[in-house]
């Protein structure tokens, strides 16, 4: 057989040691966070029902879901003819994001779980976009909700979560921008254009990107009139302005309530105090997710050029599951992008020494023998050892293996060693060497103690 | 739109926070085992390049790796034609175990990886396997591996490494067997069935669910004869031997290096000791799979009908990406099985005294802000808190809901306390109640004693 190239899928990646201490690292602070904040883990599978996923994403998002082929004999019968659609073909479908699976959860246990439920989950997604720098075709999304209350602490309380976790991790001059879905709603009632919110949301979306003329351009080919969508531009565009002017400015157009529901989250979280960020009221903020009904947050770092998280209230969620009522906030941690930012800005915290962990040379099976012993006790007592398995490899292959691991020590007991009960315990570090008697009852310990 | 019923994929589960809490204790006391031992993480994508799986588990295999479809115009370049196959229209599929990712894994870094390379794997894989009681399409799997070296001390080393595991997580009586898969083809080489092989071990595999009539029936279907049947049956069939009967009885028909291998293991694993298992050389042991070469293993419970893990030697493993002479062995956990063994066996260690944690009422905005304020000082003092959103919740529906979370404690600032600047900390357990000044400047570490 010719031998199959070996290769990950594009856009997907392995990880190695390494890397896995550093990401696991960052994802403990936070899932700590998470835990003394009083949410709760949930993991859901990779597989969902195609039809709990496709009526989700929009036309756009859809083609993004990586489809699974039926299992067994589907394909029987079945040609390859133009009309032969993914429907007819696949039934599960890999997620595509953490809040549809939410959905359905809450949907499935709502007569069990607590209400407000609080749940954070931080697991990989799949979509099937065109692999870039920085961009995977599976990678990790951190999502936190509170389902089940419409109380604005909430969202105060989610706020200063997400300052926590920046403020914990090291990183610092965050903004946070808040917005409210009803005053882009409000707005576009009070200009006639009711019926194209949801191409005025998508264009307003691209701002970041694209900048001002651009979306006034698209939003007049979308219908939306010159003179309209200035007078949006002038409203919407806050730049210049106090987050108090920004508020007034726009009272005339949008409920007292809603504007209520902004000022109590801006109050409440300035008595609680910010550590790492600043919240700033950005009416131009729309968050693209067609889902949201309420405050909408995005979270961004001057020294990264996209979102490091983003979220809002919604009040439907559930609804495509023909559950009512139920309405939640939530925000996602942009993982991915926030574990790069924090390589490029040096933030990993690197453990200064590095915990002993000790190789065991092999100095042929006699010797070994003793060696192997004493490398099971030394793991029952807690330290990290490794035995040479290769009773014929020269010790010059052993010592670099051990330089190649990072180990901290190396112990040797050869044959002299064994005739004179003795080992040699090799600080790698300092490259000085002592001998201890194995004849010790706790040379266990005394080994121990000899590693700091 | 009409709803859509709620549902997860059959054969896939959602772990609320409760299932978690045990599983993640198993999986860390487990990890924590691999990391002492010197064995380093390793996490491959779900999604592997179809060609990559395919190789590998034979026709029955095959039929459960779960396909994905091309994305974007999948029927792109198909014209129609009578047969329509998943090898046309899908170019990825998800892993069907951890082996084959590893030896992808490996052929892709061997440049750049230590030599023995140690890694464990901890994570799901998918099978579209029909769902049954206890057999899931999405499912964790455990496997732990020294890749690069021929030498028998690892497989010293995975055994003594299975019984820590088994010691402690607390099973007792673990019957780890071992056979070496060259007895098998040299005693199908001296009855003259080498072509015979593979059909052989197929049907051998099977002797502990079907017994041996029905195993000599399978091998008489395959072409050997009732006589060569029988005369196998009296060799491998080792039930009444003691282990150096065992060995001995089949001197005769294998090499004295194969048996020196065995006796090798069996005496160093004796000098070190097991605590939970015993070590048993059963001839009759074949572990279906292919890429077997050497020393195999199984583990079993008398408490659990099927093998809780198993494993063995490969010298192949990375031949079919075109790397030769890589020899490895290594054993996997039935982590699913194990957990439920756990469960059935009540072996779960309960944390005795649940941490503190405290919900925090509340009693309208006013006191609200209080109590908010008091749960951000208490979270960064590391205190599980919780703060109830809804400001115009019963707090009977409140304590409801601190009693259904499990909350140890339950703070009250309402109109009373606010006025006399103090709070009412309630212990859930014993109902006693005190009331704290919120003035105390050093409140949250007074919180924080007040809290055991």
């Amino acid at each position: 057989m010719k031998p199959i190239r070996p290769s990950g899928v594009q856009g997907t990646r392995d990880f190695g040691s390494e890397t896995l201490r550093i990401r696991r690292q960052v994802f403990d602070v936070i899932e700590r966070i998470f835990l003394v904040s009083g949410f709760s883990p949930l993991e859901t599978p990779a597989l969902e029902n195609i039809e709990t996923l496709t009526h989700n994403y929009g036309e756009e998002g859809n083609k993004l879901i990586f489809k699974v082929l039926k299992s067994g004999d589907f394909l029987k019968g079945i040609t390859a003819e133009k009309s032969l659609t993914s429907e007819k073909i696949c039934d599960k479908a890999l997620r595509y994001d953490l809040t549809v699976p939410l959905a359905r959860y809450v949907s499935q246990n709502i007569g069990t779980l607590p209400m407000p439920f609080r749940r954070y989950q931080m697991q990989p997604v799949w979509r099937a976009d065109r692999p870039q720098k920085g961009r995977f075709r599976e990678f990790y999304q951190c999502d936190v909700d509170i389902v089940g209350s419409s109380s604005p602490w909430s969202e105060v309380e989610l706020i200063l979560l997400y300052d926590r976790i920046f403020s914990d991790l090291g990183l610092r001059d965050i903004k946070i921008r808040i917005n409210h879905r009803k005053i882009l709603s409000d707005c576009c009632n009070h200009f006639g254009i009711a019926d194209r919110f949801k191409e005025f949301v998508t264009a307003l979306d691209k701002l970041d990107k694209v900048g001002w003329d651009t979306v006034m351009a698209l939003w007049e080919k979308q219908g939306i009139e010159r003179q309209t969508a200035q007078s949006l531009k002038n409203l919407l565009d806050s730049k210049s302005s106090t987050d108090k002017e920004v508020l007034s400015n726009i009272e005339k157009y949008t409920d007292a309530s809603t504007l209520d529901t902004l000022k109590f989250i801006l109050r409440e979280v300035e008595k609680n105090g910010l550590r790492s960020s600043v919240l700033v009221p950005d009416l131009s903020l729309a968050r693209g997710l067609e889902y949201y009904t309420g405050c909408v947050f995005e979270v961004a770092s001057p020294h990264f050029k996209t979102a490091l998280g983003g979220g809002g209230r919604y009040d439907n969620l559930t609804e495509i599951f023909g559950l009512k009522g139920i309405s939640g906030v939530g925000v996602s941690l942009g993982i991915e992008r926030i574990l790069l930012l924090l390589q490029e800005q040096g933030l990993f915290q690197n453990t200064s020494t590095p915990s002993p962990s000790i190789l065991f040379l092999n100095f042929g099976n006699d010797a070994a023998s003793h060696s192997f012993s004493l490398v099971q006790k030394l793991r029952y007592a807690g330290i990290l050892c490794e035995f040479y398995p290769e009773s014929n490899a020269k010790i010059k292959k052993q010592m670099n293996y051990a330089n190649k691991k990072g180990f901290t020590h190396v112990v040797m007991i050869g044959s002299e060693e064994m005739e004179r009960n003795h080992l040699t315990l090799k600080n790698m570090t300092t490259g000085s060497q002592e001998k201890i008697s194995t004849e010790m009852e706790n040379i266990t310990d005394f080994i121990s103690s000899h590693l700091t």
